[in-house]
């Protein structure tokens, strides 16, 4: 059994996906990032970071004591590795995946991450910040799009950078993106989104996401005194 | 032997470090950011994101043809696992590691990247992005910090995770820090830099940098029609 601590946001779709892709089991631990939840000392001992999601993993390959893990990232590679699936085992396959897996940690995520604060959230409309961000945002469509237009899914078969980059495109209306502007990710959008482990991970918790951003939210997740700018990494 | 692709920021000299570290042989195509060499159509083909670092090792493991990585997070991987050295073999050392490595991939290098932009290189200055950028990096050192007071090095012994968050700290001065408000950092910073690969490491091709940040440099690293924001990722 896998404990899985969760908050429906791209970041957290990305585990509750792999976790349906694989069949394993998992218990959802919510933690409520817009009250806070991610603060507490038994969360940042297993997300030294305060940021989920996390994974406890009850009957770890070894045998040994429960193992917690952070970072949807590692999480993803931990989970593949586990079950000899969704990361392929061979040099070129293996390595071939990471680097699409980094893309999306280092680049996708980050990027898009700021966009949407800038544009959506930040209390003040500063057209610097708002352009700099559209802008990164479109180059690295641009540049998934490349890459899907030379094979089915992002790197060989379907894989955890699928499953790391899917999330955050699900985020396009948002970022004021119509996914017409990129063909290929259109195609691979509506294809992985067909599948039924994608709508399970996806909607695991919907109902406790709500769409209203009150102010305790905002304290929390963009930063006061004392907190941090949790939606950085969502 | 690697062709390593390169310029010496803080994501070069993560691939540089850890080649020395591991005594790998290398040769060094640099890759001039800011006279725009990233977006040759050769440079492309090895890194579709466009940003170096990237490598080819001309004689991979399984003896096939030359076999190409960009994002330098998953090139550590590569190169770790090509060694057996910097990130164990057992469950539990590799994913105490992986974790701190996507850390640094998915949180200090973007978001001290955005630091250092709004810092000192965006033609504005807008206090709310310094201030929303210096509140993130003062939260990350603070988790390296707590992280540090626990062990000589970030995960067990010392691994690619060191290797990956050494180089953004030595930016501290640029960001406008000092090190004795995170005295776990300073110590760890202190021993890190004494390893004479580590010396090596950033020193490579330190001649090539210049410290004057010209216009058509400006261009190519923050973006234009056309052109991208590369140093979101240095």
């Amino acid at each position: 059994m896998i404990h899985l601590y969760y908050w429906p946001t791209p970041n957290g779709w990305k585990v509750s996906i792999a976790l349906e892709e694989l069949g394993l089991p998992y218990t959802l631990k919510a933690v409520n990032i817009g009250r806070g939840e991610q603060f507490t000392p038994e969360f940042t001992r297993l997300s030294p970071n305060q940021r989920m999601p996390a994974i406890v993993d009850q009957a770890p390959a070894d045998g040994g004591a429960p193992l917690s893990l952070f970072e949807s990232g590692a999480i993803l590679i931990y989970l593949a590795e586990k079950s000899g699936r969704l990361l392929p085992a061979d040099l070129r396959g293996r390595h071939a995946v990471l680097p699409w897996l980094m893309w999306q940690m280092g680049g996708l995520g980050p990027m898009l991450g700021q966009h949407g604060h800038f544009r959506l959230y930040a209390a003040e409309k500063i057209p610097y910040a708002i352009e700099r961000y559209e802008r990164e945002t479109r180059r690295l469509y641009d540049v998934l799009d490349a890459q899907l237009a030379q094979g089915e899914y992002v790197a060989g078969d379907y894989s955890i950078a699928d499953i790391a980059i899917f999330p955050w495109i699900i985020t396009h209306k948002a970022q004021g993106l119509t996914l017409d502007d990129w063909p290929h990710v259109k195609r691979w959008f509506a294809q992985v989104r067909e599948r039924p482990a994608v709508q399970r991970g996806t909607a695991l918790g919907k109902e406790m996401r709500k769409s209203a951003m009150d102010d305790e939210a905002r304290r929390h997740l963009f930063g006061a005194a004392g907190t941090v700018a949790q939606e950085t990494r969502q």
